[in-house]
């Protein structure tokens, strides 16, 4: 079920729905600007995830408001009409240059990152988000914040998103009043509690690499443990239906943009449990949509509905293959 | 509701029992041999977790099977006939002489840590079983696996007693055929599987210190994000109740060995989650003992009713605090 890029550029230009008709939104990840072109020529319909990351890193000092301004701007004119989802900063502060000394922390994946980090420097924070908001002046912009694990972090990061959409009209800027906002779905507590967090936003987005690494309390990047991370290891794939459903029930988008999204092995389950959207590096959308093209959305429910009867990770792989290789 | 040791000394003799009958188990964690004296004065019906990382540490070699026998066995003798839990080593290899180089580990709360290091140093591992059944001939032993996060480690780990009670068989040595074994659940995976694990043990221990840590991503002794550590975190509440039903379900029981087990602000909660057995400090089993005794059950799951429908741990600890000022 794997193609060769040459075979699939049929499908580039081609909207990615069931054969009965169910939709599913393919965007693009991109983490620089020079990927915008490749995200357009393989038909991705905007982007759901921009890693903010990059513009941070590997400089004296972190970046000006303006310069910001230029570096959104630029992929959401590129982009538009389509929606360009800007990810707020997810490094810990051990990344960048900081007053706060982060060398010490013992688990780092488990400290100050991503919001927590954002949150504690405020005016850093602010200056990205004063950036995003000037730049949804130019197209359609979303704000996502990483790394939610409660309803008290969205509500303090709207806080601060409202002072400074005072801030810019008090100053005459323009910029997106209704800009949507949503969050990272990654942690085992926002998976726990999706529901009460789905009202606080406009949409969601499962991170699986995070979610299934803090699920495990695996770091898959320790290869003594890298083993056991698994995408359908049953406590995964329980969560993403969770994640699922409680969007489903709130009325809220949810999608997914971690690598699991990409991979089409996946596809199908990802169909059949329900995400709306799908975000991805975009050479790998016309393999995802030539999948989903070929097969009725019940099926992929049936085919997950087997998976959650097997007790393990292995089980389900050979199961899932085997699907894959039969019918692709 | 937190009572001088003096006022509780009465509490001591006494069955942890509700009001309406219903009858909890109240056992200690221990760590060495001096402890168990306190945990019989007060009245501790076994030992619901005996943490064997203290053999192994601050010492040059790993300690000989016939060294951690006698360890066992003084426990065990003196804890007859109530039961004494054994958990096998719960440290990564850092802490340990050992061959595995972990030093280089990012995050070794996500590392090869607890049941995954014993089960790739299976000589040290072995070695250790055997010391626990040979022990277990002198009362009764029961053993605990730290850190399942699925149903494969759990089979590695009974394949591996299998084979040590064999070797022990045919060495004419003497041990408990029938010794009961149970898992940590310690890991969002495996309450998110806890029915799938009960299966395959006698009984469940939740670790409620990693358990939240995991949830939330969070490692509590970082400053920085030390204040997203809350055990009335909604995910954390959902996680335990999940797990206690699955218990429930599965007709096993389920107990709790971690900080909220000790502390009597958690008391009621625990209760009306559905815990069956406790296992603390001793010094905290009367003040436990006594508001379990002035409750019935049916009030407690009461209150874990409403506090589900609070939808942050601040609004939450609010609720408890005020109900156990207003009783206790
Ligand atoms: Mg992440
Ligand atoms: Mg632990």
């Amino acid at each position: 079920y794997e193609y060769q890029a040459e075979e699939l550029t049929y499908f580039r230009g081609l909207d990615a729905v069931t054969l009965d008709g169910h939709n599913i939104i393919l965007r693009s990840n991109i983490e620089i600007a020079e990927e915008v072109p490749i995200a357009l020529r393989e038909g991705a319909q905007g982007v759901g995830l921009f890693r903010t990351e990059f513009l941070y890193m590997k400089r004296k000092c972190v970046p000006s408001e303006d310069e910001q301004v230029e570096a959104y701007r630029e992929i959401i004119e590129s982009m538009a009409p389509h929606p360009v989802t800007i990810r707020t900063l997810d490094v810990g502060g051990d990344k960048l240059v900081s007053d706060i000394d982060l060398s010490d922390e013992a688990n780092p994946a488990m400290g100050l990152r991503a919001i927590r980090f954002s949150l504690k420097e405020k005016i850093l924070f602010k200056v990205q988000l004063r950036a995003i908001l000037r730049a949804s002046a130019h197209g359609k912009a979303r704000i996502l914040f990483p790394m939610i694990t409660g309803v008290a972090e969205i509500k303090s990061c709207k806080n601060l998103l409202n002072e400074v959409k005072r801030e810019l009209a008090e100053e005459g800027h323009a910029f997106d009043a209704d800009i949507e906002i949503g969050i990272m779905i990654e942690t085992p507590a926002a998976a726990l509690v999706t529901e009460l967090l789905a009202r606080e936003v406009d949409f969601l987005s499962v991170g699986t690499n995070d979610l299934i690494q803090y699920c495990l309390a695996v770091d898959r990047g320790n290869e003594h443990v890298a083993y056991l991370y698994e995408p359908l290891h049953p406590a995964v794939l329980r969560a993403l239906r969770m994640i699922c459903r409680a969007a489903q029930q709130a009325g809220v988008m949810v999608g997914i943009c971690g690598e699991m999204a990409a991979d089409p092995l996946y596809t199908l389950v990802l169909l059949g449990l329900g995400f709306d959207e799908w975000s991805m590096n975009a050479p790998f959308i016309s393999q995802v949509k030539r999948i989903i093209r070929q097969v009725y959305r019940p099926e992929a429910e049936q085919l997950v509905a087997e998976l959650f009867e097997l007790g393990s990770a292995p089980e389900a792989a050979r199961r899932l293959a085997g699907e894959m290789n039969r019918r692709f």
